[in-house]
């Protein structure tokens, strides 16, 4: 069995998320018929890199990812840092020849995107932005409705991505509220550009957007060393720092194909954990989808009859898209670990077959385009 | 006992709604002290006012609305005819010193209920436009939490308003879809003004909008005399007329108080009913109301502590607003006909405390001003 | 226009709701042809009786039952008492020729109905017992799939009716709690028997039981004077009566048919309000309704295919019983006062077409056997 | 960092999501300082645990169970094999001393369970059950409630599990549907017992069942070699062989404490697929969970006041039992994987703690007894 070794650079919980379907999750599920050997991670330090390496299992371990990137015997270079380093890293293992899997947003605006996608396009290498939710079951079953014809012509799309780890002003000033690392706010540097994706996937190219956005909570405590930290636990820490990017942001779309839509994102959705939702009307029927609930689509048919429509509840299994791979009966559960091996196993058959992974860097740049221009038609809107 | 006579302006589903309300409804629900007295029904030709009086149990028929209007035995009319002709009958019945309840919207647009506006305050009557879905007892009570604090400062509001008895493109050319009769389309003449109430009532006044609206289906069967029929059933006719109004619309909102926000009305929403929808985040708390479930408001408060917050299903019943006159015991059930008794009973209320209606003709003109900066923002961009 | 006279023996939230539903509602709503005049109303004394009068709309009002049931002017007698006043009320009504009907449970138990149901075979009169959830619009399109064969053969059959509106020890003790009023208990006396109804009505004839039930409320504040209040509203009161009847059950059953089931009533039940449900799967589909959410049939129909199968959410409208004659498009609302409309349609039905009401007190007989039989097999199990 | 040695005994899909918490899931998640190395796996023939050892990354593999429960090098066994094997095979485990993983149920019935429990007792070896269920966080917060007195004393428990992977008569005969192999049907050899683990776990010991039981489907297509296949989809054998065992059951109990309950167990439930159930109501709040919805509790507490009560959605996450071990926020996704790391992890800390596991086979043979008891109860009942 061929076997490809791969090289983690950062060591948070998406390293987790990532190393799980590499140590084992996308042969016991896919049977992809390639070994994948966690060789090397790079941390910002020694203590912090020599314990992602005990955790999760790798060989090795370094404190100056250069180092892993231009190891030979490192195949697959899988960046979950920050948003501003992925630029330089991708670029990097692009010209050593890698195969790259990087964390989204691919950079912090469109900018960086092109220079990391003309990089990937040059040393012709696999490239995959890890946009995650679209390899949910439920996610790729609706597109295969759309494309099959199911719900008919595409009218709208209305997606949001409402969470509410950050909606209490004593949560730590994560590096997600920051501008220089993060790239922008709720909507370009993080969750939002799920939802772009979603829109991209599903319905096409997005020709115009009209936005708004707001900065709620304009300083956090400041965190002290280590992994940045999510959620609502209040920092001890009473010095506080400046949030320079959005936390809410909402936009109006028009696709190419005629479809109108609008994109909602916030952090301060108390209630929301990880509502990332989408629901598109077509002429025969409409599609809805709430990851919180992500076993699921909602599905609804005109052609089903008068007496008889209704939104039906699908739960995803065996007859669905990846279900060949997943458990043998629907609702026994699709979790994060489970989506990130579908990840996984898309990136490896993209290897194996030599095709575009989905989403690739190119598809990585448009959403950032997409963003970018959200951000600007925002702004002077920004209360 | 204290009685007042009541006329009735038009004899489609909605004077089925208002008549339940008169007939016994008021009184048996809440002891207003007034009985209300079916007088008169006026419809467009003797056969449909003639049925109208047997089947709504007024006294007295007439083809001409203005023989009602006028009747000095009048205590009350009420008008539930096409948007076209509120501005004509609700002058006549303020000039002839009515008290009036008119449906919605108050007028085909602002120029028209500034007019209507101005002859109810000359005549000092009683006036209600009838935004019934406020009058929901979940609806009531989200403003009861606002009002009280409970989710604090309000950060954004999320309005929907979905429908799918149009998405047909065979089904009937309503009066819904004609400017001359409407004033405009799926928010402005129709169901998005809903919408709008629950964003003035919640939230408070609007103060910038971005829109965008869609007209997906062109032309439809026309109808063939008696009332106007809603519905997904296809028309027989072939003869197709033109829609010349929105049937989608898309607008996001800046309030007054810095909130922001979003309204959607649609009527090709195949799949939703009545789906009119708010979802109200606030620095302590959020609130989501479905009217398609309305006997519940979902409420989250941050303060219930980290291992037990979620969103509450709240049933209304008798501590909540209405409950003293309602059912026993919450979910016995909230249907169209309670919440059209509650709209009753608050417009006796109004008369019998000489207070303000809620919401009473003023608030339709505000209703009717975001309305048209709504569709004036959305003009060229309706494809 | 034909009409007929109502008495009304009763002056409590039942008597509003059958008032309602008298007095317009009907022809509003189906148009069956015959005006109902509210005549008189019988309560224990006379300021009950006139407040009930004034309130409900009634001509005349009496607090002596005999005389309403005996005045040659009334038609139909609508019983909406205590239990333990039926049997004697609906056998007098009988014997003076008056159609009836009777609020549920018929009798107390089956000796009691057993002698109504003669009387009125005997008298030759219409008669309905009030199981309204039966009428419930999704209740009927569950009937409706049921006979068409859409779910196939029934496999077996999940009921419960879930209610707090007693959970707290301090509610006050209604006569519900009273074996000598109410027969029996939280089944028998009460909520029960309307899951035995859908069980009769949706498969079939019920042939075996076993039973468990509790009492867990032993005794409650003693309620001073008035109408049965309900509720969770503790009663100032400080002396206690005993609660002689259980206050949840639970049965296991088996169909003459075939299928299998079970049954579970509770009034303990914190959360859950008006939570009357079942489930009902079948050879080729399955059927979940709960009146909580009750515009809603949940359907699940196998020869959906592979990939498009799941439970569908059918909101009820005009493709459906009673569709007709309710609102033009699903969700606008079916309320109690809906429901009981309904029910009273159907019974202006069976006079005008001279045929058996549904169900009739035959029906409630064979209720009463089953949930007689029920209690015995609880006997020495109730903790 | 001290490292065991697992051997696997069965390769399924159980073989599967045990492994993948094997190779990295503890770790990475948890950090229990323990590498556990996938040694050994054993299936039936050579290509059958040739492909296993490849599929699921083990060191060796054999055709011979005994030579991996006898190898000095193994640690841990873990038992993933069909019913009928598990007896000797954990005999044996426990003999050679090794720590024991079994999957449910322990046995096929409490004979077999009572000498199983008998040796790991002798052998002091760690030992246990896989109802691996009680390990969602949602089931374990559930616990939490309960046993900080949330929701006060408990009256009653309602259990169901219902699938309709095997609801289609076509679909082939599992080693589920023979007695030999299973023990009994849907209850005792199968998903009942996660209900009876569920009723253990948060209410007590169980006193008095009272059951009926069917057989529905009486024969099934023959499956041909292999792994055994769950699911719909029609077999294309057209021999068909015996069902032996129930494949519905239901029941009532009485627990010791006082507390009532039920339990349903049903193959034959089109549209419910995992559908894995508990509603419990106490004296002062309300729990239910679905584990098709697994990120979700549904909590009542009575003491939240009268006009704000409602069932919560209860989203786990960090500030719940296991919280600090999975993902950073809500709703990012509990799926089959985490749940079967969580209950790994929980065995390796019963190992580093020296302290018994949670199930051990002592809980698993008081199931089997339970288990026993109702089919005992439903015999000359099943139709």
């Amino acid at each position: 069995m061929k076997s490809l070794n791969v090289g983690m650079i950062g060591g948070g919980f998406m390293a987790k998320a990532h190393s799980l379907a590499i140590s084992g999750g996308v042969n016991m599920f896919f049977d992809d018929g390639i070994v994948l050997n966690r060789k090397m991670i790079a941390e910002v330090n020694e203590e912090m890199a020599k314990d992602a390496a005990r955790r999760f299992g790798y060989e090795k371990y370094t404190t100056n990812w250069r180092t892993l990137v231009e190891d030979p015997d490192i195949d697959i270079v899988d960046i979950v840092t920050p948003n501003n380093l992925h630029m330089e890293m991708a670029i990097a293992a692009a010209n050593a020849g890698k195969h790259i899997i990087c964390e989204k947003p691919l950079g912090r605006n469109s900018n960086e995107t092109k220079k990391i996608l003309a990089a990937v396009e040059k040393a012709n290498v696999k490239n995959l932005v890890a946009f995650n939710y679209r390899k949910t079951p439920a996610v790729a079953l609706a597109k295969k409705f759309i494309d099959e014809g199911s719900i008919g012509k595409i009218l709208n799309f209305r997606g949001t991505y409402l969470q509410d780890w950050s909606a209490d002003p004593e949560s730590p000033l994560s590096w997600r509220f920051k501008k220089d690392v993060a790239g922008s706010g709720a909507l370009g540097g993080d969750i939002g550009t799920h939802v772009i994706d979603f829109a991209h996937f599903l319905v096409g190219k997005i020709d115009e957007v009209m936005s708004m956005s707001k900065t709620w909570i304009k300083d956090r405590p400041i965190q002290t060393g280590g992994l940045d930290t999510l959620g609502n636990k209040s920092a001890e820490n009473t010095e506080r720092g400046v949030v320079d990017v959005d936390d809410e942001i909402s936009t109006l779309l028009r696709f190419k194909n005629g479809a109108v839509g609008s994109i909602e994102a916030t952090r301060n959705a108390w209630g929301r954990n990880n509502f990332l939702t989408f629901e598109i009307h077509g002429e025969k029927g409409s599609l809805y989808f709430n990851y919180e609930r992500r076993d699921e689509l909602q599905v609804f048919f005109a052609e089903d009859g008068d007496d008889r429509r209704g939104f039906k509840t699908v739960y995803t299994g065996t007859p669905h898209p990846y279900g060949e791979g997943l458990w043998p009966i629907p609702a026994i559960g699709i979790g994060y670990s489970e989506v990130k091996i579908i990840e996984m196993h898309d990136f490896l058959q993209a290897i194996i077959q030599d095709k575009e992974c989905e989403p690739n860097f190119n598809e990585g740049h448009k959403i950032a385009q997409v963003s970018d221009a959200i951000i600007e038609s925002s702004k002077n809107k920004n209360g």
